[in-house]
C-alpha cells in the first residue's frame, strides 16, 4: 500500500476535469450570520449521477487507460450512488459494464443505472451480491472491478471535490466529511494537507454505524456485525478498509451524529442553499458546528456536500417533525 | 397601461444584474430521452432569496431610483416569496422596509424576512393584511409600495429569467411557466414573443385555482371566492389583474394540474435535477407534457423553475406516495 500525495491528487483532478462536472461552491449568508463563522458547501449533488462518486470511478478508468491497461470489461457491485458512477464513467469510454446488485435496490436507480448502458444483475441480497461479484473477478483477468472505496484512483478522484474547493478559498481553516468507507475522507485528507498542512479534517459518521468511530478509538479495524439502519445510506458500509483507516486515523476531530440530528440539518441545509442534499452529507454539519465551539476566532469551513439521491421512503422520515422551527446554532 | 415590449426587458435585466444571480440553465439527459425532446430548466430556485421574486422588487427599485424617485420607504404585504424578495431587495439600498404578513406566517420565513432587515407586522388574516398595507399606502406619498404582480416594473423584472434563457438557447421552442397573479408568465411572454414570436407560450395553473384558465375562458377576469388549497401555494391567488391579464389571454397553450400531477413532477424534478423546487414550478411539466404529444418534430421547451421555498408540512404531502417508481413519458 502507498501512501498518497496531493501530486496523485493533482493527477487525478487532470485526468476527470474534461469528463466531470466543475461544481459550484455556494453559501448561506443566513447561516453564517446565525453561526458567527463561514460555511462554504462544494455541490457534489450537482456532480455527474448526482454524487462525488463520479469523480473515483473515471478516475480509474482515465488511469488505467493511461498505463496502456484500457479495461475490456468493468464490474462492480453496488446499490447506491457508486453503482450509477461507474456505469456512466464506463460509459464515456465505451466499455462494457456489469453492475451487481441487490434485488431489492429502488426502480429509479436500477432505471439511471441502466441508462447508462449497464447490464445489472439482480443478487438475492447484499451479501449475495459480494460474492458474485468477487466470484467474476476471480473468472477473469479481462474484467476490471472497481470497488466503492479501497482503491487508490477511487480515493484520489474522490480526493479532487476538497482540491477544487481549497484551490478556490485557500482560507478554508477546516474540511468537514462524511466517512462511509472512507474513500471521500481518505481522499479530502490528501488533498487539503497537502495544499496546507493547517486544515483540520473533520470527519462525520452516524452513531448508528459506528465502525470508523470504534477503529479510531480501539487502533484497529472494526467491523459492524449487522447493516446498520441509518438515514445517512451512504455511511452505512460495515467496515473500512486498511488503505483508508490509514488516513482515518489521522483526522483530528471525528464525531459521531444521531438520526434526529441529520434530520435536523438535511432539513435546514435543503432550505437555505435550494439543494437536494443527502442525509450523509448534511449529518456532516454535527461535526462542523461541534468542532466551530471550541474557535477562538471566526473560522472558514468547508462541507462537501456529497450528493442528492434521497429515496422517497427516507424523504418521509426525513420530514416527519418540523425542525425548520428551531434556527440552527453553536448551543445546539 | 401601457403595453410592455422587449426594450422593456432589456431595460430591467441592466438595471439588476449587478445585484441579482446570474442563475444556471441546467437538463436531464435522462428525461430528455424519455420524453424524446429536450427539456431546460432555468434555475431561478438558486436566485437570491430562493425564487425569482427578487428579479421584479428589484428592478422596481432600481426603476424609482433611475428616474430621481428614490423611495425612502417601501411596503408590501405577502405571506411568500415576494415578502423576502421586497425585503431584501431594499436592503440592497438601505431603504427601510415594512412587510405586513398574516401573523400564520412560517417562523423560518419571518426570520428570512426580517434577517434582511425589514419591519414586519403581523396581521390577523389576509384580509386584515391587504387591508393595512393599503391604508398604509394611502396615508402617506412618501412610501413606495411594491405589489407582487400589478406594476409594469415588477412584470418586466420577472421576465428577464426567460430573456436570460432563450438568449443563452435560441433554439428554445417554448418556454413554460406557472400562472399565479400572472407577472412571471406576463413578463416571459413579452421577453419570449419579443427575442422570437414563433415561440410558444405554456402556462400552466392548479385546477384547484384556476382562475386565470377561467378568465381566459370567459374573456374576462374572474375571480375566486374563497383562498385555493393547493401545494402550488405560489399560484394561490384569488385573481390575476387587468395589466397580466392583458398577456396571459394571448398564450398559446394554458392548462391546469391536478396535486397529484404536482406532487408526481415535483418528485421526480426534485430527482433529476437536485434542486429544490417548488409544486408551483413543478406543476408547468403538465403543461409541457400536453404541448410536447402535439409536436411532430423534436422540440426545446425551457421551464422557468420559478423557486425553491417549500414548507415541511407541503413536503410531508408531496412525499406520501412514492411517484418515482413510474417514469415520466409522453403517454402520462
Amino acid at each position: 500500500m502507498n501512501t498518497l500525495r496531493i501530486t496523485d491528487i493533482f493527477k487525478a483532478k487532470k485526468r476527470i476535469t474534461p469528463f466531470i462536472n466543475q461544481t459550484p461552491i455556494v453559501e448561506s449568508s443566513f447561516l453564517n450570520k446565525l453561526l458567527g463563522h463561514r460555511i462554504v458547501f462544494k455541490a457534489e449533488c450537482l456532480q455527474k449521477v448526482g454524487a462525488f462518486k463520479a469523480r473515483g470511478a473515471c478516475n480509474a478508468i482515465v488511469s488505467a487507460i493511461e498505463q496502456g491497461k484500457k479495461p475490456t470489461h468493468i464490474i462492480t457491485s453496488s446499490s447506491g450512488n457508486h453503482a450509477q458512477a461507474v456505469a456512466w464513467a464506463a460509459s464515456q469510454f465505451h466499455i462494457p459494464v456489469t453492475i451487481y446488485m441487490p434485488k431489492t435496490v429502488s426502480k429509479v436507480k436500477l432505471a439511471a443505472t441502466q441508462y447508462y448502458g449497464a447490464h445489472t444483475v439482480l443478487c438475492a441480497d447484499r451479501l449475495d451480491t459480494d460474492r458474485r461479484v468477487r466470484s467474476h473477478a476471480d473468472e477473469s483477468n479481462q474484467v476490471y472491478w472497481i470497488p466503492p472505496y479501497d482503491l487508490d484512483d477511487v480515493i484520489c478522484g474522490q480526493g479532487t471535490a476538497c482540491l477544487e474547493s481549497v484551490m478556490t478559498y485557500p482560507e478554508i481553516d477546516a474540511v468537514a466529511v462524511p466517512c462511509g468507507g472512507g474513500g471521500l475522507l481518505s481522499g479530502s485528507y490528501i488533498a487539503a494537507k497537502g495544499l496546507n498542512p493547517a486544515i483540520e479534517l473533520i470527519g462525520v459518521e452516524p452513531f448508528n454505524a459506528s465502525d470508523a468511530y470504534q477503529s479510531i478509538q480501539a487502533g484497529k479495524i472494526v467491523k459492524l456485525e449487522q447493516p446498520p439502519m441509518t438515514l445517512a445510506d451512504g455511511a452505512a458500509t460495515l467496515s473500512v478498509s486498511e488503505r483508508t483507516f490509514h488516513y482515518l486515523k489521522q483526522v483530528e476531530h471525528f464525531v459521531l451524529a444521531t438520526e434526529i440530528e441529520m434530520a435536523y440539518w438535511t432539513q435546514w441545509l435543503q432550505h437555505l442553499l435550494k439543494l437536494q442534499i443527502e442525509p450523509t452529507c448534511a449529518m456532516t454539519m454535527v461535526g462542523v458546528v461541534s468542532w466551530l465551539k471550541r474557535q477562538t476566532a471566526k473560522k472558514t469551513v468547508c462541507v462537501i456536500i456529497s450528493g442528492g439521491n434521497i429515496d422517497n421512503d427516507k424523504r418521509r422520515l426525513l420530514h416527519e417533525v418540523d425542525y425548520l422551527a428551531q434556527l440552527p446554532s453553536l448551543n445546539r
